[in-house]
């Protein structure tokens, strides 16, 4: 007899295997952290600790948040329909240069609780203060891969760029080995880093094994820059400090010519698709189809909520599709299976994380949701897949499990005191209010 | 001391009055179909028969979905990621083909459910067997702008077209007065319509007042081909037949040239923006911010759910509001109150129902929805308008009050079994997996 201890039935599964496997009557069985066994429920006799029925809805990996910055939550509607320096300088850094620690963990556990509600199991954060984003993660029991923003001018929580670059070692050494969060290497970008700055960074991702992250080509006027500053496009400049390779995410890569596409192809780096955020930003639009083409891993992210202005996934997917169907005028690119892959196998792949999660396969990690597809809005069911990128929200997810732990059950959340969270949050928005009346440029 | 049949208090309540005044604290009071008081709740003594705790929540005019074909929701995910033609000939077309009154009927209910659980209240819809469609929403209590497809070749409905203009006057004549239902003429598009056809419904529009609502300038294709057969564009084609005017609801308007935009704004013409469909089907971008600088009123519709694939019209703002700032590379541009405008004041603008609802004012009909703002996505509210458009999710609407009528509470459907709703719905579907497994063309 079959026995784990935990199990997920009745549901139509989705593995997101190599072939794209749907089971129905489908059942997951979670033996501590990992799934022990995926198939057909046929009625054999079954044992668990812990059993969940889906009810006849969807069971799928948990979804791969690619990019974001979970503590600007707290900035959520804060500021929008600005031009991008009116809203930098005016709002968001004025308030950045006055944050602390329990303001990060606070704004973090904010997005987790969002983003376990919307189904994202994995999130990859770039911020200040990431040992207490980790923290919060951590107790979301969230999986996250972390990284403090490095770059030339002094940080609010590391100060001078030395420091940054022995706290990034720091965390690396306490977090090794966590089940749940990792430790990536994160210049913010090569307008706002030396050459380097850039070279320490890579050298320190290398040396430890760990993912570099950076922003790059997110916009028409920062590649202008890079080519004044340093003759190159952005990828040709990183390739010329020898720094591309397949430890290398790059966030946007919205302005890309075709001799970058070829470079990023050729030296395996990972590409994370944030169309929500460019669309709000006006940055443009980034050339999907072209990357997948080549064969590229393309991950999708929310970024931050100050630019999107939330963290589903769900409606993520959607806009992805959409926007570049309507970008290049042709309603075949970026079918559902291929934007769902953004948020689970090709996503997890976009991390490194591909051995441990992406796809329900026995020996992976034990990252799962449930969705309900018994409402109107998801009536009548023709094609999964179709209903996960088109249809769905993040409140249709009902269960979370991640890491083999239950975090939501029936929609709520067992890892974390919500009201407290609001709470907290609320409190917060005091204070960034407060900040921005005393601010010169508000 | 006020008395009143319904109070919804304790809410951030937004009028969408001219001066977009929003009242901390906020009550509206119904008697009858009309709101009779609107105002700070300052402790003063009020009596209702009902009485509803927005909790702190957001209390707004209930959404206007300008275009819509409700019963295209069993066709939810039947077929995507597919060029026009293939989508149309191979499975809308051999399905639509076979359908009778009970499918729409049911088609729509499902449709009026997923419309009140997201906060719509009124939608214009244009689709076979309309007084199916006007049935089921006046079951479920939702105001409808209903009128039946006319177009030169036989409808499964009402056979050869004399008899769908007949069809159509008799649809006015039975749903005049009806406190809910209004009828309008509809006219499938200048390229499936003769010039005959086209004046004709016209002419019966203008004979009831009624508002004649057509697909124009939808695709390139459409406005190449109407240039070889007439040997104009589609607005002038149209005002060559004299039929500009007010009156006219133009549902799409993605490919304008100047000219088209300075007759539309001339005329009064009454435009419907239909952004996730035109992405979806790579239709292309509508020139919004041009045909509200013209001073044209420009309502948002979902269009049917074979092409969304939802009826969600906070999804819907928010892909309209950041689509335009990509596409017109401006983040500036549809800013989050002007976005809501389309959906309430400028939507009713648009459907000729603006004495009527649009916003939260004396005199006019109790079309009000509230939102639970208490959740991680929607934490912290520095700016209304920015939630609804950027952050919310129809799912965020807890009741629903049209015409003076509570349709829904605490997210319960108040005029609907949704359990039969669904299951009534599946059966359809199985239909029409029938239908297409026996069809020449699947």
């Amino acid at each position: 007899m079959l026995e784990a201890d935990l199990l997920i039935k009745n549901g139509t599964l989705l593995t997101m295997d190599g072939r794209a496997s749907i089971i129905e009557n489908g059942f997951v069985a979670v033996t501590g952290d990992i799934i022990s066994h995926v198939g057909a429920d046929h009625g054999s006799p079954m044992k668990a600790k812990k059993v969940i029925d889906a009810k006849g809805g969807i069971i799928l990996p948990g979804l791969i948040n690619g990019h974001t910055h979970a503590a600007m939550t707290l900035f959520r509607g804060l500021a929008d329909d600005l031009p991008l320096m009116e809203w930098l300088n005016n709002y968001i850094f004025p308030v950045e240069s006055r944050m602390d620690q329990d303001f990060v963990y606070t704004g973090t556990l904010l997005a987790c609780a969002e983003m376990i509600l919307s189904g994202t199991t994995t999130f990859c954060d770039m911020y200040l203060f990431e040992d207490e984003v980790a923290k919060a993660a951590k107790q979301a029991g969230m999986r996250c891969l972390a990284g403090e923003v490095l770059y030339d001018f002094p940080s609010p929580n590391y100060g001078p760029i030395e420091k940054g670059l022995e706290y990034t070692e720091s965390l690396i050494s306490k977090w090794r080995g966590d089940p749940l969060i990792s430790i990536a290497v994160e210049p913010h970008s090569v307008y706002t880093c030396s050459a380097d700055l850039l070279v320490k960074a890579n050298s320190l991702a290398l040396k430890h094994g760990a993912p570099l992250v950076i922003h790059i080509a997110e916009t028409a006027s920062e590649v202008q820059e890079v080519i004044r500053r340093f003759g190159k496009r952005p990828f040709a400049y990183l390739e010329s400090l020898n720094i591309l390779g397949p430890h290398l995410i790059a966030d946007h890569c919205v302005h890309l010519d075709d001799a970058e596409i070829a470079r990023i192809a050729g030296n395996g780096v990972k590409v994370i698709h944030n169309p929500e955020s460019n669309m709000k930003l006006a940055s443009g639009i980034s050339p999907v189809p072209k990357l997948l083409a080549q064969g590229i891993t393309v991950g999708l992210g929310t970024d931050g909520c100050a630019s999107n202005n939330n963290l589903d996934l769900f409606e993520e997917m959607d806009t992805a599709a959409k926007l570049q169907k309507v970008g290049n005028m042709d309603p075949t690119v970026l079918d559902a299976l291929t934007t769902l892959r953004m948020v689970t196998t090709s996503g997890a792949r976009a991390l490194g994380l591909e051995k441990l999660i992406g796809s329900l396969e026995v020996g992976k990690k034990a990252d799962i949701i449930v969705l309900d597809t018994n409402r109107p809005h998801l009536t009548p069911l023709y094609n999964p897949y179709s209903h996960l990128v088109y249809a769905a929200r993040g409140n249709d997810v009902t269960h979370s499990v991640i890491d083999g732990r239950l975090v939501l059950e029936e929609r709520n959340l067992l890892t974390l005191e919500l009201k407290d969270v609001l709470r907290r949050a609320n409190d917060k928005a005091e204070n960034v209010l407060n900040w921005l009346s005393k601010s010169d440029t508000y």
